[in-house]
């Protein structure tokens, strides 16, 4: 992949005219508000511009999508955004694989698959990149485009919290609010609303917490029938793996997921020297020092017992 | 109150020698940071300077407190930060009520009490304001004052995410990184810690959830048994009147809390023309459109239902 500058790529968005904006599988704030910011951007250019996403994009985002009204197109030139690697295309977007012109991303192991591209993992979120773009370009952003690079930079940033954030972040969080950018209603939307399932969820999840070591080690589980009882869709599991995680004085933090097939999914988030890494390699998974993932296929009360036991020697072990 | 701009201000904090600086009574997190960043600043430009808070000051902030150590001193001049009116004061504090010679804050309501003052409701936390003064007084900001004011400005904002924030609010965030302000640290404490006790109360507070009017009143319980048995403390109970709130589709939330004498504390907050203040005013209670209060004193039940009610009606009321 050859690397190009922002003014370069601004120069190849001119020179074209049916442009495809492919996002990845399970796409999230940042995915969706990139695409839908760059395709905004392409029709105010005058070009037919089309977003592409394998997946379906969740109701969650349907501020920005809905602004966007789908077209017919022959696509002539190829651009992903957020894209780490082409395995992260699904459905529709499959077919594009191989075939990508441009590649936009944030990710620091962005395995390089387009023709050109600009990656820069000092963005917290690749709407940052997209932001500097258009100033690069000295096109306008319209608040409808403002609001899709803001919803970008705040879920991928967890409304400003995490360690990802500079201050070029809040800079730009600046600059998008003076475009027209509706920060309370994204941040409203995104990080003070729940739905009444995922409200019903947590209670029966707060119902089977346990912890061990002290409390340094706390376990969280859902079963299959609590989800079936609460009603809970996919996008109500987000975030779930935080409840044990923020609780203070939790080294380990254990959230257990229950299955097809007799499988409990669990993944671990630790701190203070505990690796969750090789928590899970015991158990045949693997992951980050920070956040690792491993299956059981054992009954619930005992793969409870085994992950909860492999998590209070590493926290021994780690004093 | 004579109104004086912050260069005035800077000449005034150049002219004396021992200052105190006054918090108000439940301290939250810009009062305490704006105290011992204003503290801080005047001991770096060689003043001798006290903070005085008449309650406690929570162990929740005690990253910011524990860097400045108790000095003593005979008070010569009197400042007070972030407090609105004199009847905020409490305890060792109150001795300073109608002494108070500079007053910086940013509520609206600010009494003007003092004998000079400055007060901007435009900035959505008082470390906003402090942060410009020490530029236009060209003073450094060293990063234990920019983890203070950042403090004040991530904790008034609930992390950037209030109707409050401006773009002013995103750049002062950028520039005191710079100054080398922990932002994730300080946003990890704030907005992704929970205490076990905490914990353990929501989970009994969730068992309580009731929803009427098909979605659009919520209602929530603690009661002194919750309290006593969660080992709850007084900081555990902050923000517990956003867990209806937060709930899609809820127009009026009811958190009640039992207090002592059979009384039980209603705090309602509303949306969509559902006036809380009107639904409080039927049980002689009061308060804003938004997020009012009232009391009942009758049995848990009783009471219950009686504030659903009205609530209920107060939603079909507005359709």
């Amino acid at each position: 992949m050859k690397k190009i500058t922002l003014e370069e790529i601004g120069e190849i968005l001119r020179q074209h005219d049916d442009y495809l904006v492919l996002m990845h599988k399970s796409p999230d704030g940042d995915a969706v508000g990139c695409a839908y910011a760059l395709c905004g951007m392409l029709r105010n250019m005058g070009k037919k511009a089309q977003t592409l996403c394998g997946d379906e994009i969740p109701e969650l985002f349907s501020a920005v999508t809905e602004k966007l009204e789908d077209t017919e197109l022959e696509p002539e030139f190829i651009v992903s955004v957020d894209l780490a690697t082409e395995k992260l295309l699904s459905g529709r977007a499959l077919e594009y694989a191989g075939k990508i012109d441009l590649c936009i991303d944030h990710h620091a192991i962005n395995s390089e698959y387009a023709a050109v591209g600009y990656v820069d993992p000092g963005a917290a979120a690749c709407a940052e990149i997209l932001k500097k773009l258009f100033d690069v370009m000295g096109e306008k952003i319209t608040p409808q485009i403002a609001d899709a690079l803001f919803m970008g930079v705040s879920t991928d940033t967890g409304c400003f919290k995490y360690s990802n954030v500079t201050p070029a972040t809040h800079r730009i969080a600046a600059e998008l609010m003076e475009c027209g950018a509706d920060s309370y209603g994204i941040c409203r939307r995104f990080f003070d609303t729940k739905s009444r399932t995922k409200i019903a969820l947590e209670k029966m999840m707060l119902d089977t917490i346990e912890y061990a070591a002290g409390g340094a080690v706390a376990f969280i589980c859902v079963t299959k029938k609590m989800i079936e009882e609460s009603g809970a869709t996919q996008s109500d599991m987000d975030g779930i793996a935080a409840i044990t995680k923020q609780i203070e004085g939790v080294k380990a933090a254990i959230t257990m997921r229950e299955k097809e097939d007799g499988e409990f999914r669990i993944s671990v988030r630790s701190s203070d020297g505990v690796s969750a890494a090789a928590i899970c390699r015991v158990f045949g998974g693997g992951g980050h020092d920070a956040a690792a993932g491993c299956s059981i296929y054992k009954p619930l009360e005992e793969a409870k017992a085994d992950i909860i036991a492999e998590c209070v020697k590493a926290v021994e072990a780690s004093l």
